[in-house]
């Protein structure tokens, strides 16, 4: 049965929070732990995001969809899926997730509960990368909801994001409500403000590129798509 | 067919053990294997803690449900799984499974067959994460089990804790049987008795947390659960 | 429903791109960010190329098949799937989504658009392991086909790379679209011109091997198969 | 339908080959390209071995049950599955897949097609810890099998045995065929031939544990079960 706003929407917060504690969590551990190399430090931040976010998106997207993503709330209002009226509260409620879970790995490792990141990630080859690992997480998603294969989507996102992490020069933050929740955490996987609106507008590029492919690509959905989330 | 209580205790005892050997025992290995770096360590511990876990949820849970562990086995009990007058039974059999399990890992490995860790762990930022981790855990089994989705709980909560190594800073234990087991090995995974209470305090805590928003989240549980470990 | 030719090539294309950006850029990262253990970078190549793969054919599966590799299009074409007529189209689709992804990956990480690589290849043992490489690639994924079992092949074929990755002098490359596309970047993944051809020819002689081997082992394919990337 | 013994035992000695040739050739691998962390190298080749064991059962299962080790194969006949005749063939085969397949490894990498190894690795902590990992493995086969789940197979002896590397001093042999091959490779996966007797005695033995093990745990089979490499 369809849930209301309040709990969809709660389900988004916490998913958010979880998620940012994840990336930034593991992070900050990675960075601490293996200081001598900074390959390993991704591999270890990339690989517990990917399961991490498997575990997280199987938890919540029976609830809200699972999107913790104002970029994937945008795409699936586009398509048909998300009531255009609920975007703005999903995003809302995304990046308030995800500042309040960097504050929260923020304190599970004993740093100050809010610092601003001073990482520069604004670059020509950045903004590519966003576009580009966006637009893959865009198509991976929407792929499988409009070919009936909604239900592998938890096991497909932690894996491309995974994969999107050492593909792209930016480690594919892929997320408009990640990257405001970044910039309030400055350890390893933190952006610094100045950074951030350029990642957040080849982010939003993305979706405009993405959605004529998935048009051009899956033309007809599936006619009883399986929800994102049951059962396979 | 339901199992009687001594072939389910057999079960947890069995899962703890094995449970316990794989958790402490890959710990030995990558802090034996691996001196040079403590991310790396925790990168082969977690690995192989997350795949253990999924095979040796696929095989005991058919038997007893495969907790392993006393905060899952109470907040099946809340929500009316478990029953209440089997509860103290499977904690005692996973408390003797996981100390059983520690002493196994140490006699693998050469060690002293029972020594008391030494590896203080106790703050409050650890307390903070093993509430996270625990609460977490919870939500990704229950979140399960109440939306009929249980036979995927084996990968879900294997790839939970590999990533909640990484992104709590207590290495996430979120167990209280493995906690005391872990006190018999003063290796990389142990802890030293004086920690291990605020340990298992703080995941009590998570239970008291997890309940409700599990409620919040999924007030109706899914008419004819999949029994957990059942074939997808 | 059947795609038209065009749809089918534009994925392939598409994907083979992708699978060409995912294969260098990973290589490139982990190159530049793992500069003193060179294992430690082809476990962050074979890692990302794992997963990334999995989520790559999930999306393109339906469309297309799949395929990025003319080896794999070939031998679909000998069992009866994809029509001969087709076939050289395909490869023409693979291979320059290849090298277009050559370039985005040089791009992604501000390395010239195209550069040539200088990495000889070209032994007797990596021919050898070419040979074996793509036997075994050819033999998962046309046994499951075979078999009625093809909407696993996403996560058999990931799998398998990412282990054929280490168990290969050649880091089994197995696809020679994906060859020629490695040629235009000299990094990690690079091939130098000179020894393509080797690389190449000891896959197709992958193919005259694995065809026999697969109507031996699987004679009579599952009545009703299950099409590629179908719901499980 | 049922496959002929030839046709058996052929899928037999091909797997068991492959097995030995990823085992095998991923250590060589891992041994020289991380030659400054033995830790490193067992990830390396518990990681390629885990995935691509995931894959050969998936190819192999349908025609001969995807055993590659006389261990599993004689719990099978005990069981009732494969027929006591066949045991010895079986074995037979395994062991010369896995003979050849150090052969392959070898000349993949350009070592001696054949040198006997010289890593002695007899010890009673050894001989412990190949009891616990067979036993280990045998419950998870089985179990799966009599529950009627023994499609989750390749993923779950996958998933184990990379954490049985990791968990066990011995990094878990746990097969007799593997065992006997691993003589043909004096590289980072060989055992000396004084050593393996002490290791195929402790995998022998393991089946006579596993074994009451099982029929206590699942006393009952599930009626219809599905075969081993069936669609789930």
């Amino acid at each position: 049965m369809p849930r209301s706003l309040p709990h969809r929407l709660l389900a988004e917060y916490l998913g958010s929070l979880l998620l940012a504690a994840l990336v930034i969590g593991s992070g900050i551990a990675a960075q601490r732990l293996s200081p001598g190399d900074v390959g390993l430090q991704l591999l270890e931040n990339a690989a517990a995001t990917a399961v991490g976010l498997y575990a997280l998106i199987l938890v919540f997207s029976p609830v809200s969809g699972g999107h913790f993503n104002p970029a994937v709330s945008l795409t699936d209002a586009v398509f048909g899926g998300l009531p255009w009226r609920d975007v703005p509260a999903y995003a809302l409620a995304q990046v308030l997730g995800c500042v309040t879970g960097a504050v929260l790995a923020n304190v599970m490792f004993e740093a100050a509960p809010i610092s601003i990141s001073t990482t520069e990630r604004a670059t020509a080859a950045h903004a590519v990368s966003e576009i580009v690992a966006t637009v893959g997480l865009l198509l991976v998603i929407f792929s499988l909801v409009r070919s009936g294969r909604a239900a592998l989507a938890p096991a497909a996102v932690g894996a491309y994001i995974g994969a999107a992490y050492f593909f792209t020069s930016s480690t594919s933050f892929a997320n408009p409500a990640i990257t405001l929740g970044r910039v309030f955490s400055d350890t390893f996987a933190g952006i610094a403000p100045s950074s951030a609106p350029v990642y957040v507008l080849a982010q939003l590029v993305a979706v405009a590129v993405a959605v004529p492919l998935l048009r051009l690509l899956h033309p007809a959905p599936t006619a009883a798509p399986v929800t994102e989330g049951q059962v396979r």
